[in-house]
């Protein structure tokens, strides 16, 4: 048998690791690193400042790293790419979970949360269940940007007792969310928030959260509109990539 | 100056407490405790677990206990009721500050994240903007029971590139929303999910995630309704309380 550990080591703070995560860190035989694009160069960063930080120094373990299946970024048909690319990292898994030890664990360190928007748990939930190695997996929750955000602007997700919606830029691309006053848009490549001026809405963005680069305005959307457009601009153009997310809603 | 930590300690397991909490917890002089109701004791001894295992044996700190305002459990309305609730615990933080020493750090401990179904930061908040106590405040993210509750079932939340929507079970009862395929509902004392039956749903629901008492039942809907009905029935009666979520969609 061999163990796999989701990690969720939270989104952009090192501090953001649980007591949970660093014990799982410190049963970990071979991490799995799977980077993709610009972003690499960062993640790492910070992957390696949590592994020195936290992995006991008696403690062995070693690092196999392979590229993330590269992704078509307009993709005609969006499921079937995202399909095409979740079967290319279960292939990926495959091979480095052929390479373990019988009674190996392997740790891999999942930004964020890994219950939202990330393929991991389902990449390893296909492998366990098509039986080809024998492998049983946890999942370690992790600060996710939706909290990194509210903790950020130090304001609470849902207004009294109403819901809140998480989605990506692309369905809110689709129109406002009935049922939801609060919206959390994740994904988001397009300034989708920009389709919403003229109705009343207020917006709390971040982006970079809890790294040294976080940039956080909030405000009524039809004030802030430009300046979010504008440093986000100059953001994604000085580091060459960005993540952010944001609350929306009727103010 | 004074300074009000508003902590989130994670939803159950000690575990979940982050590094960025543990440091919170040695920056407090004072800790402000307002247990309510049933679920106080068991609460409590969490948190006595949580500074115990720590807070560095040199950092002094004091608790200050304050009864948790009484809530009216079936309101005639529940906005009024809910409004008079923070207005009364608003007015217990008042006091807890108002006896702190100028420079001192009070921190609070909320379960879960406190930008979730928690009034806290909208009572410092009150209390900030009303400016009768010249105080900051930083928020803290914390393991929300919904990350528990995907964590423990070993489950992404979201369905590939689909929203999900967080709600009550007051709001559910009102019916299944019509713009989320996933809802996760909080704060249901009335096994609401029993008015899915008969549409094709399936449910992940979870009761005390993260302690010894925890209770994971997973399937279709129609399937598992009486199970989880009765489990929940049997583990409030024992407990005195139960605290329980689920995650609910069309299969
Ligand atoms: C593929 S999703 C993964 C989310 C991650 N699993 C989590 O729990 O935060 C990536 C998206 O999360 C958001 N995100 C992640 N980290 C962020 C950060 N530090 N600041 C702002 N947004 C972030 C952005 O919306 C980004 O497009
Ligand atoms: C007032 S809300 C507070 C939520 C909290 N701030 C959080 O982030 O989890 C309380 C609700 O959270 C859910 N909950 C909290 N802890 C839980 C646990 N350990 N197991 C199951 N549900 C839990 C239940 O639905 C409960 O009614």
């Amino acid at each position: 048998m061999k163990t796999i550990l989701i990690i969720g080591i939270g989104a952009g703070d090192p501090d953001y690791l649980t007591v949970q995560a660093i014990k799982a860190l410190n049963r970990t035989d071979v991490f799995f690193l799977m980077d993709k694009g610009q972003a690499k160069t960062k993640l790492r960063a910070l992957r390696e400042v949590i592994c020195r930080r936290h992995i006991a120094p008696g403690h062995p373990h070693r690092f196999v790293e392979a590229p993330s299946p590269p992704r078509d970024t307009q993709p005609a048909d969006y499921r079937a790419c995202v399909d095409e690319l979740n079967a290319a990292k279960q292939a990926v898994f495959e091979r480095m979970i052929a390479d373990m030890a019988d009674g190996e664990t392997a740790g891999i360190l999942v930004w964020g949360d890994p219950m939202l928007y990330d393929s991991t748990i389902r990449n390893i939930e296909a492998i366990a269940v098509a039986g080809t190695h024998a492998i049983q997996y946890e999942v370690i929750p992790g600060i996710s940007a939706v909290q990194a955000l509210a903790a950020r602007h130090k304001i609470p997700l849902n207004r009294i007792a109403e819901p809140v919606l998480l989605t990506t830029g692309r369905r809110l691309a689709e129109g406002f969310p009935a049922d939801a006053r609060s919206v959390v848009v994740l994904l988001d490549g397009e300034d989708t928030y920009r389709q919403f001026t003229g109705q009343n809405m207020e917006i709390y963005w971040g982006a970079y959260l809890g790294t040294a680069d976080e940039i956080l305005i909030a405000g009524k959307l039809d004030e802030v509109v430009e300046e979010i457009h504008r440093r986000r601009s100059e953001a994604r153009r000085k580091h060459g990539w960005i993540m952010d997310t944001y609350l929306m809603r009727r103010a």
